[in-house]
């Protein structure tokens, strides 16, 4: 690649999320020499009726770093409760000092009109907080601030695509088995959708890769749509 | 009615916002056989310049009261005060209850881009909630999980409309006059409205129901848009 | 089924677009004793780089004809020469001639930001027609006006869902089989797209359908949005 | 009034569309000393399933002058075939001596996604003239240009609102029965539609009109769309 | 000017704000005789990487003194901390209060979809606050209400223009120099931006003047859009 | 550059239309080694008042084959009439050789809601022909196909950008000065831009390039919109 390396940063609300929507494009990234950060925001913990909170969230950071390492990706585990993400001052803190850790030239993170608040919240952090992470005087923050530069922010896709109409697309034909690996990693979840609601993650993950490949004219691709800012005007592509 | 019984639940911000959006289409739905239930989330009480809070919402809720009694309705008073709507942990904390409590199949609430705060806040509390209504594992609560099941999400139309394009109808010509009824329950706002704003509320609620009966080829109707939503894109009508 | 039975009509532009995109729903509503019309506009003749012209559409038809055999379907074929469909005073007048064989309660065509001339036209004329059909003094018409009713319009998906966002769905999971069979009727077609294109044209369409089922919350579903008119505004549903 | 007299200009495509839609603002402005011209592009002449067109021509062009009398409003009947519409060349060279003969520094017409497909293209053409009726060298027009200034467009509102968001109101409640009083003109639509349809359409105006009105915060008003263009962007109120 | 003297209040998240954005129209409305209130809701203390906020924020005041001195209008200073504005109960009881101060017919406000988290929650503080403005019970308040009557929101335009396509512009071409003096006078960010940025704030500011210019047909103009609300669809003019 | 030399093209409705809104990124093109054609369809032969069209005509081609020789351009001059583009057979015959003369890559041309007629119809009929250019049977036309290949369509900004927000920008600071030469041989326009409405026309479209400039961070851009459609999602940018 002729690019120089860049920081790649993900920032999702739940422990799969980031496999399920973007980790194709982070494959890609990682495969050019990019250093990517996988962000989660939330521990997962109250998404099983039967497995307890504390229980759960020790099984799904574990799956998560599992499915991080099988790209080398840094992971950055918030712990914040399932179902319990607000765009308050406290948790504003904590993105600005996630953003600050991972220093992003890019970040992907949920869409405004997702169907899941924590989803929704998560993504209303990052656009509140990718303007002060490189702002010196913020009170209160653990870590310093880091470089001022204009990250640019892109909005992942949703299963189904409800709401959601991609404007950019990225190729992950040559991927696609990276992907489903770090999906399989989380096997709570897999298997929780499987016998609660009948449901095959991984065979609903392959159509949606399917479909936005229909789009962008390959087998397999992740859809995306980009928040526009202010001198963010993209004149190159930063897209895998 | 061929459907087998639902669970029907309108969240309103205010004692008479019902009456005004919602209430024949709740007629409809009571005649056929459903339950339902209406949720006022704040007493109202700020409304009036002369009355003091205390005793408005106390007149206020009597009001309410009355009004629900002529559809046979369910009545949650969770007396918020009026004005004082915010989309919280500890308001989301009462709506989760609330939903709970109703364990609803269909829920109507505010649209997103309504003229007063309290709406717009009712409605993204709603939107928050009805994923955790069914978790069990979500702390501080009043009352157990209800259901997980994928409740449906109704917009309420506005007065005057602005900003709302109908995209569901509904008749209400044959039960209009129950809507008009409860309406007419709501003494405090109808005269305080007819003598501080010389405004006639019956006559701009008969009005507005008119006009969406324009839209919708019939005599009397009420307007709604859909929270379209992963899984929940309906494939059969389940308004009246 | 409770409902009486309705005349229902698809007008699609080319001889597969139907099967592509609408083939399951008609399925639906045939097998609930609605009567079903195909309307094919143009005959597909330009579309294979060897077939001439004369040849290709002699094949498309007799295509066409198994396929909507097999739904025991009306067949209407326009003839028109593809790629060459236009919003004039001459075609307009063959589609209200279309629209009266069928007489159609519901109709299903292109949607307006289609990728393809023909599709948009296609649906740009049926937008122009469906008031005249019932106007008994149009001049020049072959047929005599049918019923004046209230015709609604429901727009088709695209391939890849561009710029589409599916307002009602149709589970179309117990006849995904009929809509494969309709479809692989069209052997010339998807011959061609896998030979020049190296394109699957059944697993394309597999895709669309279980992705359009992952936002219904069912197996396999066809995705539509509803042209709204003056008093036209649905308060019961026509789908299946 | 302080503004110096305006020429205004209503093209509609039939002739009680101006009444229905526009014609209290068009009061307003005649009674504040500006010149009024209403254009009806097509005769009507197709709209009764008895009356043969050359006659119901005859009656509506007679009712359409009594109507535009009681204004004092210049009528131009360009007696177009009703249903017969189209944005080609030949309805151009109507509309741009339409627009000539009217030299406007206001236009009203219909809006762009409108139900009837006359009145599309009735704004289209509108939309497309509006530039040239200032330009000296177009071939084939009846009338030399009219002055080169830029004429500002306003959409009108449509029965029902479908789709239709007014940004612009006018208080017409002084001027209401003006509005009626032309409408009622219509003898033979108001007829036909309380006979055939069984619809009250004066009261159906006024119910519009009310509504309207609860969106402007007076009792009736007329709404609108503005067509925003290139130096067109107004630094001054020129409606009523 | 024929109307009545008005007041007029800007709401504006950080000290240059309303200069760059608002100033020229402000500027039309003094030299009219209404009453302009400048409202600035931080300190802007944060906006520089070496100067301690403290510092800053006495340094920024005095800068905004001196412009809002040149207009002869009244300064509302808050003082909340830059990059701290969040839409919660406390931060709205200061906006109601402020609102109540200035007693505006007119707000001029940050659209919701700007690129900076103060701006977007400033504005969304507006919104939430200017029905509550004349309420007399709201407990907690520094102020009395102050009248109930409907004050009109305007959003302003942002640099560059990222999603904002303007919908009302007022012509500034008579007070550009006042605008530019009033600029000028923030002398820490003209020179901030300069050094830091490399970035000429006047220059901007001039060609986003010129630019909407293009669009409103005059030499500077400032664009806007409105706040549409029930009963408050505007029937005159109240821009300058 | 390391993509391998695409043909480009930009099809404009008259002849200064191109070097407006395009001529930086056709220069850009042009220095990486592409091939550049540009077509310009009417031969903006009304556009003046005084002088005669045939005469303008052979003047503004003589003009732009100057300014399409600066960057080496190939030019497709169609002399189609002015203020006579209308998205017909015959003119669409003329588009789809323009487009198989070109065979391009990658082409601009004038966006749908332009407020110039010809300016839309232009726009139409590439979005109309761009799927026959490569269809070998189309009867009629001068040329053979050219390569069936999925070209990208680009829409154009407009001056004062109205109802156009870009979603794509070009840098074209390095060859600003190119764009001002090419933009300076439409003599006849500039000088009576100046002399019959006082405008700058070389000032207007440096404010333009300075305004999509802030929004794309750099000094000079152009900005246009990507007409998305069926395996046409781009997952590499095309863009210089």
């Amino acid at each position: 690649m002729e690019q120089k390396p860049m920081n790649i940063l993900c920032v999702a609300a739940h422990p799969d999320d980031v496999e399920i929507l973007c980790a194709g494009t982070l494959a890609r990234y990682s495969q050019a020499g990019h250093t990517v950060t996988i962000a989660v925001f939330t521990s997962g913990n109250m998404g099983d009726a039967q497995i307890p909170p504390a229980e759960l969230a020790f099984i799904r950071e574990k799956e998560t770093r599992e499915a991080a390492a099988i790209l080398g990706a840094k992971l950055i585990w918030a712990g914040i409760d399932d179902e319990h993400v607000f765009p308050n001052q406290e948790q504003r803190r904590i993105m600005i000092d996630i953003l600050r850790e991972a220093d992003p030239d890019v970040i992907f993170t949920h869409s405004p009109n997702d169907y899941h608040p924590d989803h929704r919240y998560v993504g209303q952090l990052v656009f509140d907080s990718y303007f002060q992470k490189g702002l010196p005087h913020i009170p209160n923050q653990q870590r310093p601030a880091c470089r001022f530069g204009q990250a640019q922010v892109y909005y992942m896709d949703n299963l189904g695509g409800i709401g959601f109409l991609p404007t950019e697309y990225v190729d992950i034909t040559a991927v696609f088995e990276i992907k489903m690996q770090m999906l399989a990693c989380h096997r709570s979840q897999v298997v929780a959708m499987q016998e609660l609601a009948n449901t095959d993650l991984l065979g609903m993950v392959e159509v949606q890769a399917r479909f936005r490949g229909l789009g962008a004219g390959c087998r397999y691709a992740e859809g995306f749509t980009r928040l526009d800012a202010y001198q963010r005007g993209l004149t190159h592509r930063i897209l895998p």
